[in-house]
């Protein structure tokens, strides 16, 4: 009899685990009483029976919760500063869309010597750019970004065009084809949300800048390589001359690269073969509202072609972080003189709050400032100022490009992750471009810019 | 004895707390089976002990569901007529993805006294927008639209690209800096998703249009008042000459201000400085497919200031909607004379179905209709028949840019919120512009509209 | 005594009915204690009462975990192939949005007997298109896409913009207005992304291509039809002229139409009625990245109308496919002769892996290949080597469009769905368009295209 009870409770037990133990306590009650005599094999069974039942119901309920679950948690969606960000629970496909919104005011003092202004005071919206971008079965990877900034420019706005691959054992080894900046210059590689001031260094005139290629890359925590093969660029239009060609590539090394604390060094070089087209380095005074280029070689349509070198450095220690670069370029002309330009930049800044400025190896660049005291939770957000001195020389070998000396002050204000308000101040100290109407001049400029990035 | 067993199923009970109440049922009878002497102390034990197990691993799972169920519902997706909307549980964080597809054709009569045809029959792709929208830390509010449309426009089509902080103390403040249109005119301040007609009045020739600016507003249920200063358009290319500025406000009263039921007066001024640059007022019948302007006052060079004032009045009850505004623009010109222009439009709409034209104070404004008979769901949509009468005078000072009246009638098909169809028959009345090949034209204008929105 | 246990039990599960079975095996054994005498009156009350509350306590966070899960799977959202895909439950709301990316670079080769090359090598950004589409009240449905691509092009890039309605009772019928293909030539139904090449054949010259315009089609699985009246594409800017119109039908017939088993035929026609618009056909040799139109009829202003005609042909018999299509159009011109241009295309492909060529009813054309094998989850994709035979006749009537024939021999490797490799060398057979500087050419053409669609 007492055999029969045990054995009839393991059976029950038995016949619903492993979930049987949710109810189990009750069996065993059951089966001590019924040992005990308290209740009867027919009340055992009977209680038995139901507690059975509605085990099975509870198993059912919560496979259905279960599967509910899994469904609504298959893929994560998440508002990213305001944009739009979706991940399988995997990882295995992602999605994002986001954007870039600056909008730019600008007041310019000219000493001309009596002669009239050349600059306009004036507005822009100086990029208003959207992306997509995604991850396809885990190991590609692209994205999509247009730039719908530019009034009066005919041309279209395209800015990141490109998929990649990373789906090798290599650690950090990744390639990517498409439309995308060459690996060329720190202050290129910086996306212009996350640059130290409004605009970039007057070298950027000698800015690789975006082509349509292909480029393989290694991103590690104290080094990293990048080289491509490059045609032109997505504005470029064809015809019936052949386009243009080149080749860059960038090596960074960081013997220290923890949170706050950087030190940065890289090399690059960008080769150019125009076959037969155009080529110009111009720049605006680091604004550019009026679109007014102060130096400007004019268009060489006799260069074969032309090799860019740079040189990279970058401090952070906490709130403090520095960035220099030199660059240099060097034009091969089939008949007249090999012409050679450059400039250099220094800045640092400081910020006034407990804020640090963020580095990635990811194509080893700063990124964007993340302020510890948010504006909207109670904070009053990130201040940075920043100093920098800048220079280009675009005279040599005959050419007078002109030659000008900048030097910039600015205030930065972070008032959340993706919101930035910037104010420089810049002081044209030097101007020297023999014939043309900007020589010896001294502008001031005032520039003020608001941003959201999302 | 006793009071160990009691003591025994407390502790029981205290080490679940609180989450033993689900089990303590059975807790209780295995603690009066214990006092009754049903079941002995070890009984008593192992059935506590399987059931505080089984307590632990049901809170376990529970906690698990909850957390699960915490990420599933972090964010909320929804479709939006079409579109997209995403929001964190706290509201804090918000992400839209909408547009406006507007599709028309239009055919023309002219009785021009033997002449050819200067109106050509034709379709077009009105608007093609899509817009991004989003809040950033409950306080930080953003929107980037953009407009596809326009065939053979070298220009952006940028229209609202906006960042807002509205974390104030007092109620119904924000503040917004970006490009947006200023504040003027009501049939300027309703979407043109949301107007009555195909077109806005004749008067639009007047509208101050969109800037890069900074806005403050007050918007309450029985009044708003907004205010700000603009500088250029986002279509306006920077260069050597200054850029023009402005400065408008706008304030309106809504004594009965509730659903179905509307009296909105409102008062509003625009001055814009051109500091040299070119100002011109132009329209076309009312009408955009063949893009002819009937009145023109041409291009003015020599125009210092001018000064736009503007009222506005509108009447909701029930089914029934009326709006009419007035509006006049003084040029001051440095050497010439000082011409003023004007042009009033009042219209009306009533509803066959029961639906009622809404209206909101936020922007004081009329919004989208939201039939209330949807069709895809068995209704019928709504249907609104208008008519609008408008006049406009470009005459005045020795310009002879011309005066225009016109009456147009018009019949709204909203088959659902965000869907319109809508049929305009434009006549036009009197037509005086002396010399001109328009003078004493007598046109009569079918439109034809498809619009969705999402 | 007992029935009043009974009545207590009774009344306890029916107070908690129909959720009391969860915990009904208790009462159950309460109401057998009960009656066997083992528990008291006041002690069987108490638990029963403390069982019920904890049942209806179950009940409430059922009910809550229930409805949190309901509003959590009440819009599914997918990641799309890195795009992104939103449907409310019922699917009566859905939004989607994604895009098509393709990167071109060509290498040309001429034998112009001693004259300079008129096919410059290069790269392009050849489509950079993103949409937007989806569905309202279950039987209304739009998509926006616009092409971003389109170096130097003033234009803007819409291709589709349009709003659809399909709840009739009707099978498979439904209308759509706005902006898309009018329903003419198979290889133009087929999009881009699907074609088996990376330009389709050249008689594309022919295409009916986009409008403004309005069709109504049913879609069955053994035949599809459709017809629409068309006005001008988005293109067109309005002027004092009338556009032009058209209309067009295509019928087609699929007596074999199962996965990997195809006999598609089809006819179709376009008619364009120009009101005095020009008039030109033109075209590349099945290559885009230079622009250089090889046959080329010029531009006519005196065509009243024009008929094109088509018939279409393709089979499918698992990896093998094949598809051929023969179209003419017929000028009417008011003084000068009627010329006739014509011209064909055979082509074929053969998976080199277990893959087939996807078809459609709904529109009735090829679809984007889904490879069996996967790069990223340890496959190699799918391989599919084609071949093509194409041939266009502008010449005739007097006109000298020219004559081109080419053959293309092409490799299309689909890592995943959605992207794609393709390498196409086309070999031109014969150009002959007297006194032209392309006539006698032989060129050759290498070109590659990367593409990602999303």
């Amino acid at each position: 009899m007492k055999f029969k009870k045990i054995a009839l409770a393991t059976a029950v037990i038995a016949g619903l685990s492993p979930q049987v133990q949710a109810g189990s306590e009750l069996a065993t009650l059951l089966m001590l009483l019924h040992e005990n005599g308290t209740i009867s094999d027919a009340q055992y069974q009977r209680v038995l029976a139901e507690a059975q039942a509605n085990e099975q119901k509870q198993v059912a309920e919560k496979e259905e919760i279960k599967v509910a679950l899994d469904k609504a948690t298959n893929v994560e969606v998440s508002v990213n500063k305001g944009g739009l960000a979706v991940k399988t629970r995997d990882g295995s496909f992602t999605t994002k869309i986001g954007g870039r919104m600056q909008l730019d005011s600008a007041w310019y003092g000219e000493d001309r010597h009596g002669a009239g202004s050349t600059l306009g005071d004036g507005t822009e919206v100086r990029r208003a750019r959207l992306y997509m971008k995604g991850t396809i079965y885990n190991d590609w990877f692209y994205k999509f970004e247009y730039d719908f900034a530019g009034a009066g420019d005919t041309k279209n706005g395209i800015t990141d065009i490109w998929l990649g691959y990373n789906g090798f054992d290599l650690e950090g080894l990744s390639v990517k084809v498409g439309h995308f900046r060459d690996p060329f210059m720190l202050q290129d590689q910086v996306s212009d949300n996350n640059t130290q001031f409004t605009e970039r260094a007057s070298i950027d005139a000698f800015t690789a800048g975006r082509h349509i290629g292909a480029m393989a890359s290694i991103n590690r925590k104290h080094w990293t390589a990048a080289a491509g093969v490059f045609g032109e660029g997505a504005k470029k239009a064809g015809g019936t001359d052949d386009e243009g060609w080149g080749t860059a590539g960038r090596v960074t090394w960081m013997p220290i690269n923890e949170a706050g604390s950087l030190i940065h060094l890289g090399l690059a070089a960008d080769y150019r073969s125009t076959r037969g087209n155009e080529v110009r380095f111009k720049q605006q005074p680091e604004t550019h509202v009026s679109a007014v280029n102060f130096v400007d070689t004019g268009i060489f349509t006799d260069v074969d072609n032309y090799l860019t070198l740079g040189a990279e450095l970058a401090v952070v220690q906490g709130r403090f972080s520095s960035q220099a670069e030199y660059v240099r370029v060097k034009l091969d002309r089939d008949l007249a003189s090999d012409p050679t330009f450059d400039g250099w930049y220094a800045q640092t800044g400081w910020f006034l709050t407990n804020d640090t400025r963020p580095y990635s190896h990811k194509g080893a660049k700063f990124k964007g400032v993340k302020p510890n005291s948010v504006v909207g939770k109670g904070g009053i957000g990130a201040w940075e100022v920043a100093l920098r001195y800048s220079t280009i020389d675009l005279n040599d070998g005959g050419i007078v490009g002109g030659e000008m000396d900048n030097v910039t002050l600015g205030l930065n204000w972070f008032p959340t992750a993706g919101l930035r308000v910037s104010a420089n101040y810049i002081k044209m100290l030097e101007m020297d471009r023999a014939g043309d109407i900007h020589d010896n001049e001294e502008a001031d400029i005032m520039q003020l810019r608001g941003q959201w990035a999302f």
